[in-house]
């Protein structure tokens, strides 16, 4: 059994401010596992048996409705945590996370959560931060859902991706993992008809650039000027 | 200059697990204030010079996007804590917050955030545990938006707002704090026009009574029919 090198968590954000000694510790007590594309990182409503560090790849986060509608709640990048049901002070995942490619993370019993927290505070607190922001980002989304038209909130959803998977390419930047159209429209709280009518119409401009589970964005700006409401309506 | 007593947050579900000596140097620290209805507690993007815990009273909190328009986010009840930007990570205060009825209130600088989380860390972890319940209670907002019908939101607002501040009446339960009828579209993303011809319809079927800027829900399970999309379309 071969032995994994704290180097892999050092310089992340999270583990900021943790000494040598401590990054050795809590890697010490890691299991590493391979998530092969589209299978579960884990369930929504199961029970929250471990939290996770991506290390690479890209996660689907998906909550499901009691009538069977999904909504993508967001994708996790390299990096960050998941699955810390603790920290949200329950038993239980609050959502299904999908590996949205081939993936690579770290995963500790949720036993462990208390005594990382209480024994490196800054650890702790920097969870806390990452709980904290994605409230905020929740609330931008509530405000996305409840304020702007639909074009917006697909304008916004590609800058999103962009902004956390984008990759420089000859024709724009691509967001560098699998997505649908499908996947857009649970981003967004609208139907795959309306995205693929969207998609259509930015292609015809050279907005964007689309293919198989494939987006590049083309003109940012002009996307910009979209999600911002300030796009001429065409 | 009078004194406040401990047992004003002695019971609280934050301040469990302090004993009477932590709950006297905390509420020693603290200062009392009253807010008038429709004046602010805090407003977005100002610098959050102190955290608060209502007393008394209900406090709309809203968030205003940059072309004016404004989304409610929550109402605040008695016992729960308030403009904790720092357990957020961030120095200024993440919307405005408007006192919906005459309110009473305990402020504490906050600089003294880190120190009371570092000092009381029962105190620290209840509060992450509201930050983490507001989180999902953020992604049932997005859910709600992204999935449901106007019509379901609505009654899926009325039902939260009775839950938190329902007082029982001979005619019903009563959501206990004037609220009009643009609030609750500024709940629910949706018009004023919409949320008018929804509840007038629902007044007709007698499952709530409306009267200025109060709302009694006399038939909540009507209402849950309707939430829940189970309701025979009229």
């Amino acid at each position: 059994m071969g032995s994994l090198d704290p180097s892999l968590i050092s310089g992340l954000p999270v583990f900021e401010g943790l000494s040598p000694t401590d990054l050795d510790r809590i890697v010490g007590q890691a299991r590493s596992l391979r998530i092969a594309r589209d299978q579960p990182v884990f369930e929504q409503e199961q029970e929250a048996h471990s939290f996770f560090l991506l290390l690479d790849g890209h996660v689907r986060v998906v909550k499901s409705t009691p009538d069977g509608q999904e909504v993508t709640v967001r994708y996790i990048s390299p990096g960050e945590l998941m699955g810390i049901a603790h920290a949200l002070g329950r038993t239980t995942y609050p959502a299904n996370a999908m590996a949205a490619v081939d993936c690579v993370a770290l995963a500790w019993p949720s036993r462990l959560w208390p005594a990382f927290a209480a024994d490196y505070p800054s650890f702790g607190a920097n969870t806390y931060k990452v709980v904290g922001s994605r409230l905020q980002e929740a609330h931008s989304r509530v405000i996305e859902l409840a304020t702007e038209q639909v074009e917006q909130r697909v304008a916004h959803a590609l800058l999103k991706l962009v902004n956390q998977a984008g990759k420089k390419t000859e024709e724009g930047i691509l967001i560098d993992f699998p997505i649908t159209r499908q996947n857009i429209a649970e981003m967004t709280g609208t139907t795959l008809f309306t995205v693929s009518r969207l998609l259509s119409a930015w292609e015809d401009l050279n907005f964007v650039k689309g293919g198989r589970q494939k987006v590049t964005v083309v003109a940012p700006h002009q996307l910009l000027l979209i999600a911002e409401g300030r796009a001429r309506k065409s």
